[in-house]
């Protein structure tokens, strides 16, 4: 892991953001896993890992010798099991459901001349920054410009070429950015005003489904039938006013198919993935008084998503394959896959560049492969037949 | 909970037992979650409840003002997930294998006077203690007398009549102890000289299955296959003269069977339950190259397992219904019946007595119910609609 020199001047300014003394502040940006420092070419920030001092976790706080600028973690949304309780209960009169799309969330920020990508953590990203400014830098920046250059952007990168989250969308080519929110200070923007500062800069907007009744539970559920139909990840549902905060609610399409997809790793993600989105079903079967037929459905699917990845990934590994998750991300300079390679060290993600093919016109797009720890733990398995928990 | 007032004279004991100074002794002494001080009739004890001082986790020190006697944890037992690796790599020569009983572990020693039963935490069960006194105590006493008082006996309380682990066994009645060790220090008799001394004192011995050769895979496969089809839980694995320690295999009847019950309690037992029995599950299918028609089964039995006891509970919570463990537990007296609840009091576990039935002779039956967390969470979503966990 690479590790950026912590100055006074950093310190101090942490001290400010967080509104602490110097020496609480040097306490914490020393633990890193709580404050984490880090460095994106001329941009010095602190990640915060943990909720701390009332900034939310995946708050990233920019620093220069002259100033600071805090942005605020994006808030978790709450789950919704029984949509018929939550719904006439969370909500004060309207709902609008925005579809909830399957990438990863990314706050676009101006920290001074610079537009930047932040993930969820907190850290800015050198990949997605460079894709988003290649696709979207004009109408960002006009964007900041008109509407104010505080704002902060939050959107879901969707598409195949991304490391991190990757789920065909016909919509998404290879790379897309659909923004679903547009934040002032710690107010978002309600949802309607939003969309017309999103088209008016030509940006992309996350699909607005419908605008519903609290109470109207049908017209609820015809959405997230045609959502199941159609292979869709879920939807967000809103205030029209941002009066209450928002909530989720998922297909059961994605549920099974994020524990397909995480089962291919058991030791990765399959195991964080089980019991949550089993739980799901189970509420979900009891919100729609699932009969038999559709029961044994849910059944088959459910054991066939578990058993056939693992089982697949144990006899690969048997046969001397290594477990990887592999993925292509374009580049439009050597530099640049340099840097996120850089980028990918410094959070110690273990990463193999399987290929690269250059271009005629310079660009570059990078073969790589992140290891899996289900590898080596089905390796040791497979060598002992012991089992590593009871 | 009930705490007893911490002495002088037993942190002089435990010093001496962990071979540490007062000073240590007494700050381990006071960390509940490390050394639990607990009492039952005229037995002091303390509880080891981690590794502490190179003694096991569920080591037993019991403190008198003139001595201490140190009862070591009963070892955790290694799980094999692939027999026809694991076999031959870890063995000698020959197996000795045993059934695996599907109850709870018991040692049972003699403290001074007293016979009683430790669980695996190292606690003194007084419903245990009773149980087995009045059906064994004659033929304990034979054992300890002739064979050394400073032996631990090992075995598996199995059988409906208990408060731990439930599982009907034709041979049990309501109550069983079935020995699988004997225990000199911490040499563990080899398994014909103990099945010797247990059967010539006319106590039960866990079920011998037979004796094979490390590398005869095939008849240790009839084994299971015999167990699979009489729904029992499975074998451990013994050297003949103990020169390595045992390992245990478990039938798929009976990871399904334990997914099935523990999802009647998604967030108790099913939560714990579902990661490590599908990984049993999975490995089976390598190891025991199962066709499509057989993975089919396997993945409808898992899913069945998962979702209907799960969804049957929330229907349950939802028609008003508390979720409890119930069991019928019969006592001598009404005094040993007040020592249990006492006990289970001080463990900190949630007890409802439903009934006490008076018998002819004096005995008593009581009816009662462990309330289960999943009852408290299933009753929160159903009245919010929201997730507990995301």
């Amino acid at each position: 892991m690479i590790r950026i020199p912590l100055e006074r001047w950093m310190i101090e300014k942490l001290a400010e953001a967080l509104n602490v003394n110097i020496e609480e502040a040097e306490r914490l940006a020393r633990r890193r896993n709580v404050v984490r420092l880090m460095k994106w070419r001329n941009v010095t920030y602190f990640s915060l890992r943990k909720d701390v001092y009332g900034l939310r976790e995946g708050t990233l706080i920019a620093v220069w010798p002259d100033g600071y600028r805090v942005v605020p973690g994006y808030p978790s949304i709450q789950r919704v099991l029984l949509p018929s309780v939550a719904l006439p209960k969370h909500f004060i009169d309207k709902i609008v459901v925005e579809e909830k799309l399957n990438g990863y969330n990314v706050r676009v920020v101006k920290l001074r001349d610079e537009i930047v990508a932040v993930t969820r953590g907190g850290l800015i990203c050198p990949y997605t920054t460079q894709r988003i400014r290649k696709l979207y830098g004009d109408k960002l920046t006009s964007l900041f410009r008109e509407e104010g250059e505080e704002l902060v952007v939050a959107g879901e990168v969707i598409g195949l070429e991304n490391p991190y989250v990757r789920f065909y969308y016909p919509e998404a080519g290879g790379f897309a950015y659909f923004i679903f929110d547009i934040v002032h200070g710690e107010k978002f923007l309600p949802p309607h005003e939003r969309k017309e500062i999103v088209e008016k800069h030509g940006l992309l907007h996350v699909p607005v489904l419908g605008e519903i009744d609290k109470n109207d539970i049908k017209a609820f559920r015809k959405i997230i039938e045609d959502l199941e139909r159609r292979g869709r990840e879920g939807v967000v549902l809103k205030d029209p006013e941002y009066r209450v905060p928002p909530l989720k609610y998922t297909t059961s399409f994605i549920n099974i198919h994020d524990i397909e997809i995480g089962m291919r790793f058991p030791f990765d993600e399959g195991r964080n993935y089980l019991f949550s989105r089993i739980l799901r079903e189970i509420f979900k079967a009891v919100e729609e008084g699932w009969d038999d037929r559709r029961l044994l459905l849910a059944e088959q699917n459910l054991g066939k998503a578990i058993l056939e990845p693992a089982i697949e990934a144990v006899k690969e590994v048997k046969n001397g394959k290594m477990l990887y998750e592999e993925f292509m991300l374009p580049f439009d300079t050597r530099d640049d896959f340099e840097e996120f390679l850089d980028y990918m060290a410094s959070l110690g993600v273990d990463i193999i560049v399987a290929g690269v093919e250059q271009r005629s016109d310079g660009s570059i797009v990078a073969r790589i492969r992140k290891v899996k720890d289900t590898w080596r733990e089905v390796q040791k398995i497979l060598e002992t037949g012991l089992s590593p928990i009871d």
